[in-house]
C-alpha cells in the first residue's frame, strides 16, 4: 500500500499508538498461557491453524507491511519466515500450503516468541522515529485489528483441536456457577418492528474500519422485526427433538446434502445425548438458557424455517445494532463462553458479544466497493463469494475490535466459529 | 399443491391449453431427432442427465403433479418410474441417485416414448373433461415451463456428452456462412447510464412466472451503466492472451483455487490453440465477433475486473431489460449457437436470447418470498444458496419461456450452460 | 512381435484356423444378441467396459497385431479407433482414458459391427494368402484367446450393469427347473489328500498357452488335501448368519478395512434378505446347493478361516486339476450360472467350469518367466503384482479356452468376476 | 495369549531379562533426545505416527499383554490410554483412529514419560517376583522386539516429518567425512551363484523369532545368483538419467500408475536436481557410492528390469544370508545413514544392516503357518496380503533385533522406510 503525500504522525498519536500496539500484542501471547507446548503445533483441520502459526503470522504481517517498506535498513528476522507465515497474499509471493501448517514443528514456540519480540522492538522503534509518515498509523491500526481477528481464531482453532482429543482437555476452567439444569425458563423472544424505507448502512466518518464496510450507501428495506435475544440451547434442542435434522423440507438443498454427508445430528460440540457440550472449560452440562453456539448457516436457516421465521439481512441487523451501545460479553470478560440472555429487555440484547449472528446475506461487495490498493487489497475483497455475513462479535472478540458495521464471514457449512442465531420476521 | 376454491376452466382456455401442451411436448422429442439411440443413454457428468432421462422426467412431472391428483382413476404407466424419474422432490418419495442416471439402459428409448404418449393422451383427456378445475391450468402451465427448461438442458447436456468424444460428433450441421476469420471488428461496447433511485423488480400482474420471481418489491439502486452488447470471443481471447488465467489478482479466491485445481486456461469448449471451439455443429473456427460462451461466474467476474468493469446486479439487469422487447436468437431460430452482435445500436442488444448473462447477484429469495405450497415448493426455493443469477435466456431457450423477470441460476464454477458476460459500471 | 525365420503356414492349417477364427468371432456377437442398443453403451464402473467397447477392442487387437504388420497394404478402418480401442498397450501409443469408455456414444453399435466385418474379411483374406508366415498362426491364436477372454468379460460387465438398474432386467431367461428351496442337502465336502514332494507346474509341450503359464518348473509342496467340491450358497449363508462379516478376527486387515468401508454384508449380487440373488436371468431365489459366486478374495479367505481350512495354492490346484478331464459347465452350455455339485463323487468335481476358484497365491511370475517380445509383452507380465490367481474357468468361459495351467487373476477386493471358493487343508 | 503349563522362570534368566528390558527401553527414549517438544506430536502422514505415540504405544503393549494379565492387582496408569495407544488389536477393543494420532496434543510428552516409568517399574517388579511363570519371558521378549521395531519407526517417521519442513531441520549432525563428490568408483556388482535344489527356510530351534518366520519348511529353488552389494546412488542416478521414470515398459502396471499419479521422478528424499538428499543429518550432497535408499518396491522392480536383472526371492535371500555373519551398520553405530559398500569382497556384503532389501516375494504365510493364539495373533498374520517382504535390517535396526529369517514387509508403493535394492539373476 503506497503512502499518500508526506505528512508526519503527531508524536502524541505515536505514543498512544505504541501503547495500544503493546497492549494488543500482549493479549495474543497471554491467550496462549494455558497451553502446553504440544498444543501450539497441531492443525486439527485444513480450516484451522496451529496457535504457533497464528503468533508467527500476525508478526509477519507487521514485518511485511510495516517494517520492510517503512523502517529503513530493516532486515527480516529469518529469510524463510515469509514463505512459512504468509497466509494468502498472492501478490507478496509463494507460500507454504495451508493444509500443511501443522507439519511445521520448527520454528519452535520459543523461536516464534523471539520473532515476536524482534518485530515488536522494531515497530516500537519505528514509532519513536521522528517524522514518521502519518499513514503508518493506518497500517499499524490495520495490523492490530488483524491481530485481534487472530486472537479469536486462536480460541476457535484451539477449541476444535482440544475437541478432537478423547481426554477432553480443558483450556481454562470456567469460573462462576454451574450451568442450570432443566428445560430453561426463557419466554419466547419478543420481536421488535422496524418500518420500511430507505436506510443507510456501511461505515463512514472517523474511526477504523475494514475496506469491506465501505462505502456507506442507501438500501431500501421492507418492514421487518427482529428478535430481542438469540436462540437458546433449549429452543435448538426442541428443534432437534422434533426431528429437525431428519426433515428435508426444513433445509436448503445444499444444507440437506451436508447433513446427510456429514451425518450431522446436533451442533458440532454437543454430545450425542444432547445434554452436554464441549467448551473451552471442558465438557459441561448444556445450559438451556445459553444461546446456541457452533451452528452452521445451514442449521441456522433450517432452524429459522422451523420456527416460522427467517434470519435477518445484514442491513436489517445493522439498522438495529447501530441504535445499541457496543456492550456485552467480550474477550476481556474472560468467560470464554456465551452467557444466558436474562429474562426481560426493553430492546434487543446481546447484539454485541457472546456470539456472532448469522445473517441471511451472502457476503458481497457493497455498491462501489474499492479494495485497498496493493497486496492489502487481498485482505477482504477476494473472499466476497460463497460466504455469508455474520455480525456483532462474540465472547472471543476484543471489545475494541467490534462495531455495528463490522462484517464477518464464513462458508455456510462451517461450524467451528463462535456463531449463533437471531431470528427475524418479514412484512408480517 | 392443493387447489383453491372450486372454479371451472373455461372450455376455450382448455382448448388453447391443450394445443400449447401438444406443441411444447412435441418440441422435446423433435430436439432429439438427430440423436442415435446410443446418445440418449449416457450421463457425461453428475450435473448432466441423459436425454432419455429428460424425456421421462418431464413426463413424470405431469403424471405426478397433474394426472395422479386430478384425473380420477388414473393409473401410473409403470410403478417404478416414480423412483427412477423423480429428480429432487423429497416430499414425493425416494429417488434413484442422481449421479447414477446414466446406469439406466432400461427403460429403452422406445419405452420412454411410449410413456410420453401414454401421459400425453391422459393429459389431453383431462383437458377435454367437463368441469375441470381452473387451477389445472396453472399446474399444466408450470409443467410446460418445466418442460421448456429441460429442452434447454437436453441441448446443454448433449453438447457436454458429445464434447467428451474424440470423434467430435455433430448434433446438427450449422446452416449459413462460416465464421469470419480475423481479430473481430466490433468497436468497444457503449455503456448506457441509469440514474440512482428506487426501482421495482420482480413479477406482478398477468402471465406465468415462477415463484422465485415474486414478490415484486422495491430496491434502491446506485447510478449504473450497462454495456450495449455482450463480451465477444475476441475480447475474451485478449483477456487470455494478456495472462488472464495466470494472474491471481484478477480472481476471487475461490475462483483462483478452481482455476488451479481444474487447470482452466480457456472457456470449456475452446481448443487449447484458442482458434476453434466445440459447438452443436461440431468443431468450428472461433468467430471473434460472437459473444463468448460457456464461462463460469468466476471467469466472468475475473474478465470484468480485467476490463475495469463489473457484472450487473440482477436488479440493474432487470431494470434495463424491462424496457426492451423480448426478441432475439431463441430456440425457434434453430441456430444452436449465439450470433454476432452487429455493429451499431441505439440501446442494449441481445439482452434476450443468444446467451444467459451472469449477474453479480447471489441467488437469494426476494423479500417476502413464499415458495409454492406442497411438493412443488421444492421447485425453486431450496436452491437459493451458493448460486448466482443469470438473466435473459439463450439460443436454446424457447421464446415463450423467457421474460425480463426470469431468474436462472447456476453455481459459480459451472460452465456447461449457455452463459456469457455483459459488463456494467458503477457510480463512475 | 517380430516373426521368426521364414516358414510358411501349411494350407490345411490355414483353413482350419480360418474356420476357428470365424467361429470364435461369431460367438462374441451372438452373446450380445439379447441386448437392447442402449445396453451396449454404458460403463457401470471403471473396472468394467461397455459391450460395444469389447466388440471393438477385440477387433482392434487383430487389426493392430495381425493386419497392420502382416497384411501388405492394409489400411485401418478408422484412424481414430486405435486411440479409442487400445486397452493398455503403452508401447502402441496413447489411449482413451479407461474410466471414460462409457462416454463414447459413437461409433454406434452398427458402426462397430461394420468394423468387425471389415477386419474379419481382411483376416480371412490374409489366411487365404499363399505363403503366409507360419507365425501368423500364433498371433491369430492369441487374438482368438484374447477374444474369448472378452466374451467372459462381456457377460461379467453386462451383469454388473444390469444389476445397477432397479428394474432388474433379464439378460436371458434361465431354462430348466427353478432353484430348490430349503437349506440344501449337500453333505460336508470330502478332502482328497496329496503327498508332499517335488511337483512340476506350468505349461510345456504342444498347444496354446499364455506366456504367464511358462516356464514349466519344479515346486516343493507340503502334504495337502483339497475339497471335492466348491463351497455352496448354503455354507456361505451359514458363514454370514454366524456373524462372518462382523468378526474382524476372521479377516485379513486389508479385507476388514474393505468390509467396513464398502459396508459389505454378503456377496455382491445377494439380496439383503439373503434369499435371492441377481443373475443373468434376473432376480432369482438363492439355490442352497449352488456354489457361492461373486465373492472377493478377502471373503474367500475369511470364509476359509471360519471353516478351519484355507485356500489352495495355485500349484496345489494345478496338481489336482491336471489329473482331471477338462469337462464342465462352460459357456457352450448356455446356462449362464453355476450349477449344483451333485451329491457324490469319486474325486474332485467342478474344477473346470461353473466358477473360477480363488487360490491362496499372489499372481507372480514363474521362475525364469519371459514375457512375449514387443508390445504383446504387455499382455500379462505387467500385471503380476497385487493380484491373486484364480483357476479353472467358469460357466462363462468357452470350453476351448481353458486348461489346467491357465492362470486368471483379479485384485483381492474384486467381486464382479464369476469367482467362487474351493477349500484346502494343510499338513493335517 | 494364555500361558502353558506351570513352570517357573529361573531367577538368573529373570535378572538378565530385567537387564535387557532396561537397556532396550532406554534406547527408545534416548533416540528422542535430540527432539524439541514440538517434534514429538505431529503425524506427517497416515502411515506415520508421532514419536510420542510410539513411546506410549510400546508402553501400552507391556501394560496390556504383560502387566494386566500377569501382575496381580495391577491398575492401569490411565483408563483412557488403552483407547489411545492400542494400534490395531481388534480383539482388545476399540481404538483411536490411526490417521488422527497427530490430534493428540495430550497426554504431553512429560506425561508419556511418566507412563513409561510407571510401566517399567511394574515390569521390573514382576520380574523380581518369585515364581513368575516361565512364559512371561516370551511375552517380554516379544514386547522388547516390538519396542525395537518402533525404535526404527521413530526414526522413519521423524525423518518424514522433518522432510516436510522447508527449514530442513537436522535430527543429528552426521559425524565423519563429507560425502565424496563425483560419479562413484564402484565397479559393477559381482553375482554369486547358487545351485538349484531343495533348501530349507524359516526359523527353527533356539532364540526368539516372530510367528511369521515359522514353520521352517522346504522350498525348491531354481539356480540363481545374487549381487555382492546393494545398488548405489550412482547406479540409480544412471537409471533416472536414462529415462527410468519415463519409460512405462520398465514398470509394472500398478507401479506406472503410481509414478504418474504421484509424479515420482526420483527417490522420495532426493532433490529435484538429483545432487542432494534429505537425511537425518539434514540436506546433504548425494554420495554416489552409498546404497540408494527410500525406493518403493515398484522402483526397485523397475530398476532391476532396467538392469536386466531381478529382485531376489525371500528364500534366495535367506539361503545366502544364512551363510553370513550378522554384522553391519546397525542402530548402535549411530550413523543414521547407509554407508558405502567398499570396493572388494569375497562374498556378498551389507546383507545385514545399512538398508532393508526388497525381495520379489509377496508377504504370505509359510506353509502350515499358525499365528500366536489370542490377541497377539493379530501381530503379524492379518497383514499377510498385498505387501512385499524386505530382509536384512537397516542402519536404524538394533543389532539384537535382526536375523537371517527375519521378515519385514511394506506395501509396494511405500518409500519412507529405510529400504534399498539388491539384484539377483535367474537361471542365466
Amino acid at each position: 500500500m503506497p503512502l499518500g503525500p508526506a505528512s508526519t504522525l503527531a508524536s502524541g498519536r505515536a505514543v498512544s499508538l505504541a501503547q495500544r500496539f503493546a497492549e494488543v500484542r500482549t493479549v495474543s501471547v497471554a491467550l496462549c498461557a494455558p497451553l502446553e507446548t504440544e498444543d501450539y503445533v497441531v492443525q486439527s483441520m485444513p480450516d484451522a491453524s496451529p496457535a504457533k502459526w497464528h503468533l508467527a503470522h500476525t508478526t509477519w504481517f507487521f514485518e511485511q507491511f510495516v517494517l520492510l517498506p517503512h523502517l529503513a535498513g530493516y532486515r527480516v528476522f529469518d529469510e524463510q519466515f515469509g514463505f512459512l507465515f504468509n497466509s494468502y497474499y498472492e501478490t507478496v509471493g509463494p507460500r507454504h500450503r495451508r493444509p500443511e501448517r501443522g507439519m511445521l514443528t520448527r520454528p519452535t514456540v520459543d523461536e516464534v516468541l523471539e520473532y515476536r519480540q524482534h518485530v515488536d522492538a522494531h515497530v516500537e522503534r519505528l514509532l519513536r522515529t521522528r517524522g514518521v509518515h502519518e499513514d503508518i498509523e493506518q497500517l499499524i491500526e490495520l495490523g492490530l485489528h488483524h491481530e485481534q481477528q487472530h486472537q479469536e481464531l486462536i480460541l476457535m482453532d484451539l477449541k476444535h483441536l482440544l475437541s478432537c482429543n478423547p481426554l477432553r482437555p480443558v483450556y481454562r476452567p470456567q469460573p462462576g456457577p454451574l450451568p442450570r439444569a432443566g428445560e430453561g425458563h426463557s419466554a419466547s423472544p419478543e420481536f421488535h418492528a422496524f418500518p420500511e424505507g430507505i436506510y443507510e448502512t456501511g461505515h463512514a466518518g472517523e474511526g477504523f474500519c475494514f475496506d469491506n464496510e465501505t462505502p456507506r450507501h442507501r438500501v431500501y428495506l421492507q418492514p421487518f422485526a427482529i428478535a430481542h435475544r438469540p436462540v437458546t440451547n433449549a429452543e435448538f434442542g426442541e428443534f432437534i427433538r422434533t426431528g429437525g435434522y431428519e426433515r428435508p423440507e426444513l433445509w436448503m438443498s445444499d444444507g440437506w446434502a451436508t447433513v446427510q454427508a456429514q451425518e450431522w445430528t446436533h451442533p458440532i460440540y454437543w454430545s450425542d445425548s444432547l445434554d452436554s457440550e464441549f467448551t473451552l472449560a471442558g465438557e459441561r452440562a448444556l445450559d438451556p438458557d445459553v444461546p446456541v453456539c457452533h451452528v452452521s448457516w445451514y442449521e441456522a436457516d433450517a432452524f429459522a424455517r422451523w420456527a416460522d421465521a427467517r434470519l435477518p439481512t445484514e442491513a436489517e441487523w445493522e439498522v438495529v445494532a447501530s441504535r445499541q451501545p457496543v456492550e456485552g460479553n467480550f474477550l476481556e470478560s474472560e468467560r470464554f463462553h456465551p452467557q444466558p440472555s436474562g429474562n426481560k429487555s426493553a430492546g434487543p440484547v446481546q447484539m454485541f458479544g457472546d456470539l456472532w449472528e448469522w445473517t441471511a446475506s451472502p457476503y458481497f461487495p457493497y455498491p462501489g466497493f474499492q479494495p485497498l490498493r496493493g497486496a492489502l487489497g487481498e485482505y477482504n475483497g477476494k473472499f466476497m463469494v460463497n460466504q455469508f455475513v455474520l455480525r456483532g462479535g462474540s465472547f472471543a472478540t476484543p471489545r475494541s475490535h467490534i462495531r455495528a458495521t463490522y462484517r464477518n464471514f464464513f462458508y455456510p457449512h462451517m461450524r467451528w466459529q463462535f456463531g449463533g442465531i437471531r431470528l427475524a420476521k418479514g412484512r408480517a
